[in-house]
């Protein structure tokens, strides 16, 4: 399709357009109310774990160790510095549970990347740990349609412009598929790459976008990653 | 020089060879344990830290928010789960403490990057938190020299396989440079990829290698990074 007719590197986000993440996210965060249960309410404690989640973003940056520490920081204030210790080790426990979580891939994730990786190079690209999302690619099965993971600290204009310098193409020859409008989607739009909008059925509040941010922006939105397959034929 | 006349691309580690670096971890702790010195002696509570540093280090990496998190957990089991909760919020802003430390280079750093940067492409090669590293590279002043950060989930040889082959360059033509034998050197001789070695004079248990592994290895060993304008003449 004419769109798409420069495209040479095609970016993938990781996290919930391959595979399944923000799933577990929610899973913890409800396990994390529950042994709070005693101090505050399920949505008092959502709250105070999104704020400090938050105040912490600059100093931690993203993923799941980011999000432990917030998680203990957060059970020390919550419970006025009385939460039992075991649950400090649950938290702890809480967190190792979710970097050893199989990894459970999207509708049409495998035959998708096969049939674009003899045509494009395809990267991952990826604001989460590094050693987090390898450990994903390799139990996905998937590492040999990728030429490369790249880490983004974060999913701005800036650090897009800096991946496109890096990879030594011009951002028409770009193309960031991913479920975040606000990460792999807006940034792409405003640097003239081009960007699809692939939803997963939950985003994080962070993440989220208003209509007034979106307005005027051009990408095309996808239900599955199956019809990638026709946009780029 | 002839050893590195094929030499395109040279890998700078960071920590502890363009900054100081392990000398906050040795001062973490240390505070670490005289928080905990009613539970154990120093060499006691040293050990036990490490050795959980070194269960979770498949899991977490490596890194300050991984640190953070085998502090906590050893502060729990030392205590027999008793550790004063504001001694756990202590860990944590340890922690945000050694994130938010100012960069201190070392001797010769900006000279050396300034007259190679013209002449290679350089670039950071590192195992760290992403984030960190950027932040860190930023407070430096040092980002202009560098085409990019590559952040490498562990430094082994497979790790350095990988990266030559993003790069798009043969062994012969990377030379790496640091101050870990384990990390920065070894791997890279066994690539026949080069190395230079700039001892720091700390250096992290894990990293530390036996004569048994360098025996008969081909690697020069400079004491500052100054050296490297001599040898790479």
């Amino acid at each position: 399709m004419s769109d798409y007719k420069n495209i040479k590197v095609i970016g993938f986000d990781a996290d919930d357009t391959l595979w399944v993440n923000e799933t577990y996210f929610r899973e913890a965060e409800e396990t994390f109310c529950k042994l709070l249960s005693e101090y505050e309410t399920p949505n008092k404690i959502d709250q105070e774990l999104f704020k400090i989640e938050i105040a912490n973003l600059e100093l931690y940056g993203y993923g799941v160790k980011a999000f432990i520490l917030s998680m203990v920081q957060s059970a020390l204030e919550l419970s006025n510095y009385n939460v039992p210790h075991k649950t400090i080790e649950n938290i702890l426990n809480i967190g190792k549970d979710m970097l050893n979580k199989p990894v459970e891939l999207l509708d049409g994730v495998e035959e998708v990347l096969k049939l674009l990786s003899k045509k494009y190079r395809l990267i991952l690209a990826t604001k989460g740990d590094l050693l987090d999302q390898e450990r994903k690619l390799e139990k996905s099965g998937l590492t040999s349609y990728f030429h490369h993971i790249e880490v983004l600290s974060d999913k701005k204009e800036v650090n897009y412009s800096r991946l496109l310098s890096h990879l030594d193409i011009e951002p028409s020859q770009f193309l960031m598929i991913g479920n975040s409008l606000k990460s792999d989607v807006l940034p792409l739009i405003n640097l003239n790459a081009h960007a699809i909008h692939v939803p997963f059925h939950t985003t994080w509040v962070h993440e989220q976008v208003s209509d007034k941010e979106t307005n005027g922006k051009k990408y095309k939105t996808i239900k599955s990653l199956r019809e990638l397959l026709k946009l780029l034929d």
